[in-house]
């Protein structure tokens, strides 16, 4: 008897599709078992030639698996890249050693680089489950990594994905913190640089805790999937591309995390500053615009945790060597008229085409930022900027460049339509908008379906300081099935302010 | 098309065993996608007459399920209680409002009575999903519930599961907090109080993060899963019972939260008093003796910290309404010779039949909890427990009575087997043994496959205080299955302190 010869079982691939983590399927007569013992809540290693992948063990007794086989679900036959009938290894993983970092961490001790670097490495290797996984989320969401450790994790996540190189100079990126509903910036911004010479290889990633990432609405108008191959042959013939991180793998370990920070709608401090610079990193960046909005219902709800938090991205950035201009917004209500991704590219398309029905707001906002990234240009001066991006949205050359990327990465045949359910949420009296919950109009749109159904979503018919009438609209809730719709509808009855007349 | 209304779908039980959280099987195709929309990491919730159970949906694309088929996993079919081909309604579940008190909690907030019940109650539904849940559990795990929140989250987690009523009169109970491998007194303490006439309905829980829970090891012996009635029939015959807590359904939100705890090996304060005190209530005990171990690797490191928990179990205790004696004992190392199931019954019988190989630790720790408990009882007067008990159990009575428990609970037809692999952990040099790591060694008997598979543990050859010469084996290391015990091999190999000599 070789304790240590891992059994050999042919690979199955089995068509359950579970979005929660990689499932192991054994038959309960597998010839394994004799070897391994069985555990409830037991994870197993697969291995094949230095590959190996985890995942939690389900026992089957039914005759579509046989006791020679190792069935895998969809996503883990995916993460694998092997073919069905593989002999591959089982056996289990090794001992978890990060599971004590985690418990050190929610007792309030200090993490180390070396303790960042297992962990991150533990979840992209998927030996984390989703309890591990979690548990490493809450550890770090209660604002105690310090400064460093910040530095360490972001060092520890560039680690571990690809690293673009765009062969020296310049390499612009603008980033938003998020929180705002409809705030959909970068497809006005990366334009108007990209047409005045700058190079903006945009990734964006797709909602965390919002409806919407910059990802998810540029899939209305095209694909996001680039091949790093592609995606540099785009920016090298138009400047600019806009696509999606997780496709280009900058940072894997993020798009674990994000699992869970979704349906929690978590996204702490440490973790945020960690994610977004990391990536920029990877990413080959130089110069990023941060854009922090500052209100009673956004991410940042006073200037002085804005000062704070721009502070430690400052700090975090020059550590990592990436130079990085931070600028405040407003961040009272939504930004545009639209909240979900058919909704929002509808402003964008508005506002690029200067159209009349533009929204002011979604224009102004994009325009500061674009202004504030042209002055990284050694031919822009301080205070030029806006200038210079006013003009180039004006004359069209951004709308023209923002078609080039679009035509490049591939415009979609048939842009996704707006839910064919809706319902509109009135005004309880007559009287002047005071205040608007963010988080509410983003919960709402979530609810109703968006990002995953595009067309689902939230139409902001009145902002901040406008007159209404007692039952005039002042949402419209756009889904594209009639539970989601429901779901929203029972929200709307559960709460009271999501927008308040005085 | 009237949007609330609910799918029809037949109910299918899939053979599939998964012991990670109700997982409901779709087909691609099925009939309800239309109504409902998809979404990966969705929850879907299915409805018979009053009844909802929530679980996480997986996409199959298999001939073995049908388009107007809902399949469930079988821990989710055991939980339903439904036949196969019962029609129920898909939907999804209502917004899941507890998740906020979770965030709340994460950010420090502090949680009321109808916070607990709600999440308490979502956890009992089943509408958390490993996330939430793990979530949950890591809020608290920073000691920062105060006595209050652990009151509320006591009588929250007592008021969903069952009550058992004693129709009056004085009902006894023991607990030890844990975290001492081998320190398996309740098999002899609560005969010790039958037989001088107790009432000890003795409801015990399986392992959380320990090698072997009192109902683990009891069921190397006999049954532990009594149903209520046959419970309170047994202990109306023998006044008393050794039974699993679990099959008793007297905290069903802890038996959750227990399925997260157990992979992530915490077990916090605030958790651990609502468990056991939420348990002791709903079992109608009426005095419970507490012990908490304390010693440098035992989950309580000081007298200090042993005197601070002592007052918040009182405090909690009385608040409830519950009569508690709180003692503590030395946790410096293991009690007994054995950790594990089989080789810890193997030092309770030994101890029980004043066998000369009996385990003195073992033996003098029962005697110590059973005298401070007889003294509950009007007829013994203070100081006078310790020389009762040690009468009984010298006398054979409380021998006679745990055989008597064992016959009404239902006697094992065959005991099992101690593990068949086995190495041993052998001194480094020669020296006198002075310090040995509970938790490492707890650790060694889990990865070496206790307490699921029974066979399993460490038997612990010396003890603290002892001479050993280099080569001498210390510890014996028990696996059934050659996969496991090579892991646990390999810890001992990362490990360099779970023994050390002076």
């Amino acid at each position: 008897m070789t304790p240590r010869e891992p059994q050999q079982l042919t690979l199955r691939r089995i068509p359950i599709d579970s979005s929660r983590e990689n499932v192991v399927f054994l038959h309960a007569d597998c010839v394994a078992f004799p070897g391994l013992g069985f555990r409830p809540l037991s994870k197993v290693q697969l291995s094949y030639d230095h590959h190996t992948a985890v995942g939690s063990l389900d026992i089957v007794r039914a005759d579509w698996l046989g006791a020679n086989e190792v069935g895998v679900c969809e996503y883990m036959f995916q993460r694998l890249g092997l073919p069905e009938g593989t002999l591959v290894a089982l056996g289990y993983p090794g001992i978890l050693h990060s599971t004590n970092s985690i418990r050190r961490k929610l007792a309030g001790a200090r993490l180390t680089r070396p303790d960042f670097d297992e962990i991150v490495r533990d979840i992209v290797d998927d030996r984390f489950s989703k309890v591990e996984l979690t548990a490493f989320v809450c550890a770090c969401a209660q604002n105690n990594l310090d400064r460093d450790e910040v530095v360490d994790l972001t060092l520890a996540m560039t680690g571990v994905g690809q690293t673009l190189d765009w062969d020296g100079g310049m390499v612009v990126d603008k980033h938003c913190i998020g929180g705002i509903p409809g705030n959909r910036t970068s497809p006005i911004v990366v334009p108007i640089l990209a047409a005045h010479g700058l190079k903006v290889p945009k990734t964006s990633s797709r909602a965390i805790t919002s409806p919407a990432g910059t990802a998810d609405t540029m899939e209305v108008f095209c694909n996001v999937e680039l091949s790093i191959s592609r995606m540099k042959e785009i920016v090298e013939a138009e400047g600019a591309c806009l696509a999606w991180g997780g496709a280009i793998d900058l940072s894997p370990a993020d798009d674990v995390i994000i699992s869970v920070e979704r349906p929690l709608n978590i996204d702490s401090q440490g973790q945020m500053i960690a994610s977004i610079l990391s990536k920029k990193k990877s990413a080959g960046s130089t110069h990023l615009l941060l854009d922090i909005p500052v209100g009673p219902t956004a991410k940042v709800r006073s200037m002085e945790v804005a000062a704070s938090l721009r502070r430690e991205f400052e700090y975090v950035a020059k550590e990592i060597g990436l130079h990085i201009e931070v600028m405040t917004s407003n961040g009272e209500q939504p930004v545009g008229r639209g909240v979900g991704p058919v909704l929002e590219a509808r402003d964008i398309t508005a506002v690029l085409e200067n159209s009349e029905s533009a929204p002011p707001d979604l224009r102004e906002h994009a325009l500061q930022l674009a202004g504030r990234a042209l002055e990284f240009a050694e031919d822009v001066k301080g205070g030029e900027g806006y200038g210079v991006a006013r003009e180039l949205l004006r004359s069209g050359k951004a709308l023209e460049k923002f078609q080039a990327i679009v035509e490049a990465q591939g415009r979609r045949d048939r842009a996704p339509d707006l839910g064919s359910y809706n319902f509109e949420v009135e005004a309880k009296r007559d009287g002047r908008i005071t205040r608007m919950d963010n988080f509410a109009i983003a919960r709402l749109a979530k609810l109703a379906g968006a990002p995953l159904n595009k067309g689902a979503g939230v139409e902001v018919l009145h902002k901040l300081g406008e007159e209404v009438k007692q039952g005039e609209p002042l949402l419209r809730v756009y889904s594209t099935t009639p539970a989601e719709s429901a779901l929203a509808e029972d929200y709307v009855a559960s709460e009271k302010a999501i927008v308040q007349t005085n």
